[in-house]
């Protein structure tokens, strides 16, 4: 990570911090660790303090702590990060008071008591409200991620074929996802047939029929920052009323894109796909209408009835609006969109084939 | 998941509780959820009282937790998992004290402090101590884990070839789990010539080279329950020094295999295998010698060199030392074992190639 990008992070923090009176922040999330010293390995703590981002970490992530963070003096501990901590604030006499995330375990707080010597408080959503508005940088990746995506889904379409199950299909995505130098954002999401009404399905046995219809939710995952895309395709002709609920969600989407704009209130997006659904007398769906995204798969802002949120320009966010109809179908249309002081710019570009252009059957099983 | 299965897990789990002094748990980590419901899927809590197990979820999973929980009561959430918490501990009034594990975030136990009324304590470990020992059910998933590991690593041996990249080979070994109906326990790591030297390298657009050798740790997760196995090979005949390091290290592990049996400190199967390496004179691995697994990756017991823990019969752990030589060389050789009252079982059946009898380099790029 390049050091201007990092500096310029931990300038934002550091007054984040002053706003809420910290002056020492150990950051214990993977995606706070990263945001602030660039490194991307696991089981580590970063601490900032007013001069220093002190990396802390064990033996397994030393060459690559070495490699990736440039604004970092890396600690490597033997024992635990607490002890660690607590090692550091000795040196560091002028720490009196160290604030912890609130994202912590109540055994890593109680561990930290035990062994610091300093007061311990605690805060909650430093890092977040920083990382919330994208920098350059990472909208690049992202950027880069969706384009990983949508290359990953063209290359894995031409596999669909009845009798390919729902575990090849989404193993396939994977591979093509790895194949172009990424990871995933989350497990990959393949649901056939009815199977689709449950938003978070886990793909299992189930095998393509001839003319069925395929969901597909997944994400590549680049230079630590996800993408999260949701996509509908049938084989053969689907029913004309799968096209018409496919529909609905498709309007129920764009209704929603045609809201979002910065300073726009969450709420007013989220209602607007929800009203399409409801005139439409088909289940308006239980999850929330999108998210925002980065180096966590799910970050503020949430799209939902109830919230106080405004969007921000350089947010980037999900538009994911679905009907499930238990035993029947689900339908869901999920794309990424970056947030701009106008409007909305959108980041994923969708492979043509959908239900209304059915992809060809292969050969019989 | 059977429910006589999950009764006697439930039965058991109670009297950890009773020991603890605990009426009411609260369970909000995953494996914890999944142990004593069946549930597989995620952002769900369970609630344990005297005469009930509930699982609290949302819409996204009510279909699944429908299919998954023969014990449960199944309650869904519309707004948060706290909130749930607190209109059921209203409804049982028997319920004065409620404990929530000590894996909670800070974040939850404020939430839960705020919304329920009935006193809050904390409590670490009461379903990882009944956890740490597995049932035959347990033990039969974590057995067909295994068998899928080395399955879909045999079909994966096959694509090694000169130019294949770090990625790819990653990408091609969790195809084949997919394949087979599993997931990964953990992201793969494949590290080619001295990117092993990092214990935890991220798979890159390395290529591999015609006298290359390549470190697979990665693992099958079946039903739930993980397996982790690492390998190293060689593409044409590596150097005498790698053979010689690769000899070590399975010494290594033979000496720490050798003294695992029900009743026997941890620390004492750790020094077996560190004792050989320091004998040799080359450097002694920083990570542990092996750590349990089931639901989770990383469970007790942890074998390290402080500890006071004593192996017990049903459990299951990794054995996994490993030299390193940054900028030169890593070689790790990781099985996974059942102990028992008079020994160990290998649940890991290794193929046959390894450096010493090289992989057949394929065609030049």
């Amino acid at each position: 990570m390049k050091k201007e990008v990092l500096k310029k992070r931990i300038r934002a923090v550091r007054r984040e911090m002053k706003k809420a009176g910290i002056s020492s922040l150990i950051l214990t999330k993977p995606a706070n660790v990263t945001y602030t010293t660039g490194f991307l390995g696991d089981d580590s703590w970063a601490l900032i303090t007013k001069g220093c981002v002190y990396l802390l970490t064990d033996s397994r992530y030393i060459e690559q702590a070495q490699k990736e963070c440039s604004c970092s003096k890396i600690i490597q501990h033997t024992s635990s990060l607490a002890r660690a901590v607590a090692s550091l604030a000795k040196k560091l006499k002028s720490i009196k008071v160290i604030t912890i995330e609130k994202s912590a375990s109540l055994a890593e707080f109680e561990s930290l008591k035990k062994h610091v010597k300093a007061r311990i408080k605690t805060a909650a959503n430093i890092i977040e409200t920083v990382r919330s508005v994208k920098d350059s940088t990472e909208i690049a990746a992202i950027k880069a991620a969706a384009s990983k995506s949508a290359q990953a889904l063209r290359q894995t379409l031409a596999y669909i074929k009845p009798c390919t199950t729902e575990n090849e299909l989404a193993g396939m995505l994977d591979f093509q996802i790895r194949r172009l130098g990424a990871t995933n954002s989350f497990d990959t999401i393949v649901a056939f047939g009815p199977n689709a009404s449950r938003p978070h399905h886990q793909p299992g046995r189930r095998k393509l029929k001839s003319k069925d219809t395929v969901l597909i939710d997944f994400g590549a995952r680049y230079k630590g920052y996800c993408s999260d895309i949701t996509r509908c395709f049938a084989l053969g002709r689907p029913s004309k009323f799968y096209l018409k609920v496919y529909d609905v969600v498709q309007q129920a989407q764009a209704a929603a894109m045609k809201m979002v704009k910065a300073g726009v209130r969450v709420t007013k997006v989220d209602a607007a796909a929800r009203e399409v659904i409801r005139k439409s007398d088909l289940p308006v769906y239980g999850h929330g209408t999108g998210h925002g995204f980065g180096l966590e798969i799910h970050e503020s802002p949430f799209l939902k009835a109830k919230s106080s949120e405004k969007l921000e320009a350089g947010q980037v966010i999900t538009i994911e609006p679905g009907i499930y109809l238990p035993g029947k179908l689900g339908v869901r249309i999920e794309d990424d969109v970056l947030v701009t002081e106008t409007g909305c710019r959108i980041l994923t570009r969708p492979p043509k084939a959908g239900p209304h252009s059915p992809l060809l059957p292969g050969s019989k099983c």
